[in-house]
């Protein structure tokens, strides 16, 4: 199908708009006041429909406050400490716990330890007792007909003690959502299928089902459907039917084989079609048979910010419940962000307590990035009418983990390695309240946070060309190395990363300026491009004589699955990353991978359970395991 | 059984004391490793047991990056502005949706919107296209072998996302713990049975399970035990066995049949008998079989904080999730707390921001007051080493509700009458974001709230002896008047209370000074009490002369729970009291219960809100089928 018959929605609607337009639309639908009566024990969570008042007092009978004995008051009005009057047991007197039915004709407890036994049948007290002392009356907690809860209230475990202590044993709630996920396209197939070039697995179905459980509604996840407009309808008109509220993932936008809008406006009304944000722009909003369909694009992370603006608030509306305002924590921006003005902008941000300020480090802003999510810590979100923020600037991020967890985390930025994530792994596993992040921007970029204090530590590998010494030079270079020392970490084996069997036959960087040799590259700034400009200079190679020079990638795993696939066919990269995906390698050299750290950090309990994780047997031997790694001095700490 | 069997535990050990020691001996059991495999997408909210790394690369293909055609970069170099090339479908290019796949020899894509369409065949560019242009490599997302989520993390939606786009299926995670809830009691039944006095209602173990919910573990409610030494033992060594963390509730104190800290001692190791927290102080921490187990007493808000203490920490650690410092907001307290250094005390606490600051009122500290845990926003914990606070102090309260609901809240302190409840949930309803909150201390405890800028409004119905006029002298004589209006509230129906067909033959207050009746008095500042004052003194009566005058309830509802049991004949109250508990009514006075406010919250949305509830006619309806109302200028305001 050709350009005419795509569906064009230059025009985006900003997001407070649309929520707006839409919410307004669906209250106005009243089909969200179905109610069920289910016994309290299982209403946790659940909201009510109407305030409940209590059928019963509670206590209801007049019941002993202590443990002690059960008097009638006047009986003891002679006793004091100089006149001990004398009580007789199921005469004057009964023993009686706490919670004890207070019966006629007693109305006072006198509490064990101010009674003194005489033998098994006779006590003495010394103090009188006044009328209704230590009794708690009927109705003391909780009185008849008093109100427990409101109506619209959601139910939490103290309010089902309290409900059964009224002696309510039913109560009327809000019926869940029921919420149906369709997810659609031919390219799509389930998790447990083989997967071939140009499929791609069905993850975003389960990521919503999830979501929509923390939200209190009930998931239906239906087949995948395939780019078929009458199929889609089919399932758009069933869904529908059997549900309160639709997702439809993916086909929203305005491709080629894009069903889903013109489906929804044969059947239904579309409210909005593109929303003014980032990720999530193809968004639509739309009305079938007075239930809500919202069509969500089909990257991982425009997915979830979709369902964050309209699903979830929908299912507040529904469940009665109130979407409070996120928490939020001021921080500094590392670097600067720009942002169009098209659109309100969604940045995921890493979190760190570097110096007793919290600094916001921008992930990858890809839509596709599903990462970015998983690693984010908070969510940045830059109104539609900024443009961005210089780096410095005070921003308000969203959190997404506890501020104790951040601030009990490790900021780690620089250069990548496999090492670093079993490090991080190993550290949370010894520590449970301990985590390590990392910031994968190159060796020099790692110095440069340092520099800026926007991180604990730098991972780096930075060969001094003059003296063939590792990471020294570069400290003293750019820091002022007094206040700074390195933590040995491993040496490493750097090479050339080729297809398995080398089809090439590539022995060594000069058979790179070969013309069928097609070469991907590391950033400027990582220390295995510092390593790789080395070589090349050694080998007296014209950087341009390389072809795929310029095409550069963020880490030695990227480097690889460029070469696993078919897009280059050399790369330079660690052992661990070749073996990893079962490329060949030749080896070009051994280097220091360190950690540059602040020396003020060592007091740092975190960095004390970093290198006693380090030092670890357990740990050394899994690092060992990889090959291509020596562990010799690892976590000896280095002054300069 | 006498005093001579009961066990005492006179030294309690300190929380935190009692905490560490019990926690560690319970991690050197070494008894929580149990780990399972499930399906990735059941996976939601478990803790990873180990890390994860990716098995596949997500993209698993070199994939477009957006809608357009895919082309050979090489054959576009020569394209300009001025010089467009035209390009032939399926022999130079192909259309191509995102995420489509990029087959050999392609090797960069051009968006949609930069193509012009010649004919169905062919098309025309004027800009060359760079190689791997708008493609996403193989690994984009993940790379094969990349970590992906660590050991001891616990799954959120969007790693379930990430995890099936690195086809990880299953995972590897801690088991559920499982929680054995024991209830025991000799009077306690269950919710279904019918209640006689001496009977509690079987609620605790119902909070605990949803308690247990909340926290990620599975509750295991097992039948009540009845207080039998060997009933207790074999249920708990059975339930021990079925479970990893055991809860037996009350019969934890040192009562005559309190056996459980026995039993214990008999089949395992008491580790602590006796905690220094109130309420809670009849805590037990066992060990038994290598399982803890733990006794909580019996009253509903001891039981709570005993769960929160020791119950919730093990959840947290046995699912290896991390218990962060809870939430917590500065407040100003507004009365004087007095504290035993006997013991850390948790209050429950009213919050309200009135004037932008947040006051801080306790509520009932009786550990039997479930309401009190129900109606909290906070709770402030009162060191063990402190004796309380003034008035006035600032103090840190953890949080029950959201900062903003806290915000959203109308703060009333006065007199209480059921029309109050039932405008809370009136508004509440109508107005999902707002609240209406109430403390009931009478009506001059809520002018004298008033004046120190404690509450928003004040329900009052105070009698100016002199004028026969209400409310209006009281503000005058207290408040800066200028400053305050009246909101008409009701006219209500204020008389004695009696037992159903007043057996005792009351006739007014005259009858009251008859030997043989026995009165109950609402609280000093109390309108109800300035009423009966002010109707003995017209009937020149000596308050001496009534038997029970000084016997004080805190609402009408209490009042009239007394009568109805066996404690009192007579008390004064509204009529609705009396007949929602079915007592005889004896009518003395119409009286003014109206709200006082500060003019300057006129401003205020929520008290817009408020009149316009309280003027709705489903409003005023509810209120006169209640009877003894009179609504005539409801909602109307009157400045002074």
């Amino acid at each position: 199908m050709a350009k005419k018959d795509r569906d064009t929605y230059l025009k985006s609607v900003p997001l407070e708009d649309a929520k707006n337009k839409y919410f307004f639309i669906v209250s106005s639908l009243n089909n969200v006041t179905d109610s069920e009566v289910i016994p309290v024990i299982k209403s946790l969570n659940r909201t009510t429909i109407k305030p409940v008042f209590a059928k019963k007092s509670s206590p209801n009978y007049n019941a002993a406050a202590m443990d002690g004995i059960a008097v009638v008051a006047s009986s003891t009005y002679a006793a004091d400490e100089n006149n001990p009057i004398s009580l007789k047991l199921n005469e004057d007197f009964v023993y009686i716990n706490t919670g004890g039915y207070i019966e006629e004709p007693y109305n006072a407890v006198i509490m064990i330890e101010d009674v003194v036994e005489i033998d098994e049948n006779n006590i003495e007290i010394r103090q009188a007792a006044s009328p209704w002392q230590h009794i708690r009356p009927i109705g003391e907690d909780i009185v008849e007909n008093e109100l427990i809860i409101s109506g619209n209230h959601k139910i939490r475990p103290m309010d089902i003690g309290a409900l059964l202590s009224g002696q309510i044993t039913e109560i009327e709630v809000y019926k869940m959502s029921k919420v149906g996920i369709i997810p659609t396209g031919s390219e799509i197939v389930q998790v447990e299928d083989k997967l071939s070039p140009g499929k791609i697995i069905e993850s975003n179905s389960h990521m919503f089902a999830a979501m929509v459980e923390e939200n209190n509604g009930i998931p239906y996840t239906y087949g995948v459907v395939p780019d078929e407009y009458n199929a889609i309808k089919d399932r758009v008109l069933q869904v529908v039917e059997e549900n309160d509220i639709v997702i439809i993932n993916a086909g929203s936008s305005a491709g080629s084989k894009d069903y889903t809008v013109n489906v929804l406006r044969e059947i239904g009304e579309v409210v909005t079609h593109g929303v003014a944000i980032k990720p999530g722009k193809p968004a639509i909003l739309a009305i079938v048979n007075n239930k809500p369909v919202i069509g969500i694009p089909g990257y991982p992370v425009s997915a979830y910010f979709v369902f964050e603006s309209f699903v979830k608030p929908l299912l507040f509306k529904y469940n009665r419940n109130i979407l409070g305002e996120p928490e939020k924590i001021v921080s500094i921006l590392s670097r600067r962000i720009v942002s169009s003005l098209k659109h309100e902008e969604f940045v995921r941000i890493k979190l760190g307590n570097v110096d007793k300020k919290i600094i916001a480090t921008p992930l990858d802003r890809g839509a596709g990035v599903t990462m970015s999510l998983v690693k984010a810590d908070g969510i940045l979100a830059i109104p539609q009418n900024v443009e961005g923020y210089e780096a410095g600037t005070k921003v308000e991020v969203q959190l997404l983990k506890s501020t104790s967890q951040i601030n009990n985390t490790i900021v780690s930025i620089g250069s990548h390695d496999l090492v670093m994530d079993m490090l991080s792994n190993e550290l949370h596993v010894n520590k449970t309240d301990m985590f390590l992040s990392s910031a994968h921007v190159g060796s020099l970029g790692g110095i440069m946070a340092m520099k800026k204090s926007e991180c604990h530590i730098a991972p780096i590998h930075l060969l001094d060309e003059q003296t063939g010494e590792y990471n020294k030079t570069y400290i003293k270079k750019y820091l002022n190395s007094e206040d700074y020392a390195i933590i040995k970490f491993v040496k490493r084996s750097q090479g050339l990363m080729v297809k398995k069997g080398n089809p090439l036959q590539i022995k060594s960087v000069k058979d790179l300026t070969q013309k069928e040799v097609q070469f991907v590259n590391r950033q400027r700034g990582a220390g295995t491009r510092v390593l790789f400009d080395y070589c090349l200079k050694k080998n007296e190679i014209n950087p341009e004589d390389v072809k795929g020079y310029e095409r550069e990638f963020n880490t030695h795993m990227t480097v690889a699955a460029a070469i696993c696939g078919q897009s280059a066919d050399c790369g330079m990269g660690v052992l661990s990353a070749s073996k990893s995906m079962d490329l060949d390698f030749i080896p070009i050299a051994w280097e220091d991978y360190d950690i540059c750290i602040p020396k003020e950090m060592f007091k740092d309990e975190k960095i004390i359970s970093l290198i006693n994780t380090m030092k670890s047997k357990e740990f050394i031997k899994k690092i060992e395991e990889l090959g291509g790694y020596s562990t010799e001095n690892i976590g000896d700490v280095i002054y300069l």
